[in-house]
């Protein structure tokens, strides 16, 4: 059988969405049929999808209100699905999050409450605490945006000027069985990280948020000092009764999609090597340092024999200089292209797993030995193209575009190498 | 016996240095003693040090010259040691430059002409082409600079404007037998690179030069053009019989530096992979992806099992932001541990090979597991650390810098990491 690498290529990024569909990995961790009603309340783009998920495969009764992005609906028939503003919150909401909350709280002993969670829930379910306003919280956020303050120190002080947020959905929940399914797209899949962690317990408290917000010299609206100050932030803490039943499940990860793609490049005969699920950086200087690993590997057999397949995950950066239309994705893949520079025998593809690599309609995009030569034919300038973040542009005119439509699921960036063709008997 | 992570560092980096040194790489390749007179040219900042080992393993008659970089000179007795400006050529580089072009012309059948080339050579050994004057060079070469055109390009058009480089030291030395020794710092080892390779046959022409500086719309000086349109500026192509007999030796390059350093690894237990000898990218970003790689080989023992050492070698870069005392090395290395974020049982070395990392007097850095924690205990910043390219300064006031003094060779960056304890038994 001839080896077909554009082919491969496409199967490794289809098995890794298909492993982070909800249709695929919710089935395997729906909760025991409670005494009571089941109640299902979710946030963050995947959600929809996971809520339909939970009704294809749940006969019983239930109900439930989740809140996605605007364009991420998906028909369901028992759970309400509610639309709402991201990255930036709106007033639709702050409204389905009141509802959740009181949602939340009228579940009784017996129900079970079912929390789906992905990436983009924290904006989509945006409470801040009481007597902090919308536009408060907004100001914090900017301003820590701008003060240099870590990831992991920014989502501290936001935990603990929210009403949901911190592990305060689980409590509201309590003494109701709170099962959370979460797909991750955060670094390190920290479960307090994706969407704030409304059911994730934390150990953060409101001395640590001053404490960063001090450090960072940062000016709190009088509102918001005064959540912190009188501890009326204070985050759901592990030890709470309230949070220690709760069930928590990671669903889908990157890893878990890397892994998928790799069973595939195994079953076509190909070694694989997972660099990273959490790989970051400057999209175009990560393609030049895997180009760097990629030319060792084909050169010298280090640090890995050839024929094999390399791959990672994670959410890689484009600091914008040019105009094109660009993507994560197509920006890495370029400039790993112009490094390797028409290396023989080596083939990638790049996308996003949520099917939309900057602009809508197109996932990534695949390079081969020749894309470089068939570039110049066509007059066709990559370093241009890369100078001018013109990634969708320059694979797009070379009908080299990678397109899934959106998926519905978000496990973060794909990227998958082919060295060399495998061994054939 | 206790593991003491920094001391096997600084001692692989000290083999890594060890086996570029001329006194360690030279005499291996010395060449047989000819008939004639033993002739040395050279050109590079390794140049002087080279020529230093040659005279020491060399009982014969011998005479020469080698131009190097002012402060590069080491005493010799019977080789002529000149100093020159670089990375931008003086008149003192130029008159050395014509004296190496006269003696290999002089030289006669039965000698040998070895010539001892390392990185910086191109500059040190500016010849211009009959009728070009220096400062056309430079605006040609400013303008390559600002095209987009890759180095090999800019390299392609440089070697047709020179009377010495693209081969013709060795034409000119015909028949003289020509034995070169390199020392390499270019990606790959492109021996017609190093040092625009002046007696490495060259396959390109005056046609593909001036195909290049049309396609980047590059104006040309009227000497220079008449200089690639009247073919005058021919480089030396490998059917000629001038040049089939010379003979290469690349005496040192990255790869086989991070060979020693492995087998220093290998000696303490640990096994090592080397990632590539040719990394590039912008400094910090390298520093991001390597943390990455580290993360899931401590997380879950992909692609690599720990315990284990990663090395690799190559050129980085520094688009400087802030006004910090800074390096490549150092820059590398704080944005690799602030990424890292103080996870335990990884300890790092970051230098340069010639044993200046940007300044002076420090060659680069050591990370251990608790940098940040003696950071922040003593009142450092390091994300404003890394804002303000200030490496140096970090490391430095932890007591971490490493310094060795120039080299007097250079093999590129060099970094090693440790990941995880060996086994002990």
């Amino acid at each position: 059988m001839s080896f077909d690498p554009r082919a491969l290529l496409r199967q490794m990024f289809d098995a890794a969405i298909e492993a982070a569909q909800p249709s695929h990995c919710i089935p395997p961790h729906l909760p025991k049929t409670p005494k009571g009603r089941l109640i299902v309340l979710g946030a963050g783009k995947a959600s929809a999808a996971m809520a339909r998920a939970v009704e294809d495969h749940w006969s019983g009764e239930m109900s439930g209100l989740v809140v996605t992005r605007y364009g991420y609906a998906v028909p369901c028939e028992r759970i309400e699905i509610v639309e709402a503003s991201h990255p930036v919150p709106d007033a639709a909401g702050l409204a389905a999050a009141k509802r959740i909350r009181d949602i939340a709280v009228a579940a009784g002993p017996g129900d079970t409450v079912l929390c789906l969670i992905s990436g983009g829930g924290s904006s989509l379910l945006a409470l801040p605490a009481e007597g902090i306003t919308l536009e408060d919280k907004q100001a914090v956020n900017r301003a820590l945006l701008k003060s240099g303050a870590t990831i992991s120190e920014m989502n501290c002080v936001r935990r603990h000027l929210s009403d949901i947020k911190g592990g305060r959905l689980a409590a509201l929940a309590y003494p109701a069985k709170v099962v959370t399914l979460l797909i991750s797209d955060v670094p390190g899949d920290v479960e307090a990280d994706i969407a704030s962690g409304p059911t994730v317990a934390d150990v953060t408290t409101c001395a640590d948020a001053l404490a960063i917000v001090t450090r960072y010299g940062i000016d709190l609206p009088a509102a918001v000092r005064d959540t912190l100050e009188s501890g009326r932030g204070e985050t759901v803490k592990p030890a709470d009764p309230r949070i220690a039943g709760v069930e928590t499940h990671l669903i889908a990860t990157p890893q878990m999609a890397l892994e998928a793609a790799a069973a595939v490049a195994r079953e076509a005969g190909m070694p694989v090597h997972i660099l990273g699920d959490s790989i970051e950086g400057e999209a175009g200087d990560v393609g030049t340092v895997l180009a760097g690993i990629v030319k060792q590997v084909a050169k010298r057999g280090q640090p890995f024999k050839a024929p094999c397949v390399l791959l990672s995950g994670g959410e890689t950066t484009v600091t914008a200089r040019g105009h094109g239309r660009g993507g994560r994705n197509v920006e890495f893949l370029l400039s790993f292209g112009v490094t390797l520079d028409g290396l023989a025998d080596i083939w990638a593809l790049a996308g996003d797993t949520d099917g939309v690599d900057g602009i809508e309609e197109t996932a990534g995009a695949i390079l081969t030995p020749d894309t470089l030569a068939r570039a110049s034919a066509a007059g066709i300038k990559p370093r241009q193209a890369l100078a001018d973040n013109d990634g969708h542009g320059f694979f797009g005119a070379l009908g080299d575009a990678v397109v899934t439509g959106p998926t519905l699921t978000n496990v973060n960036d794909f990227r998958a190498v082919i060295i060399g063709r495998p061994d054939t008997k």
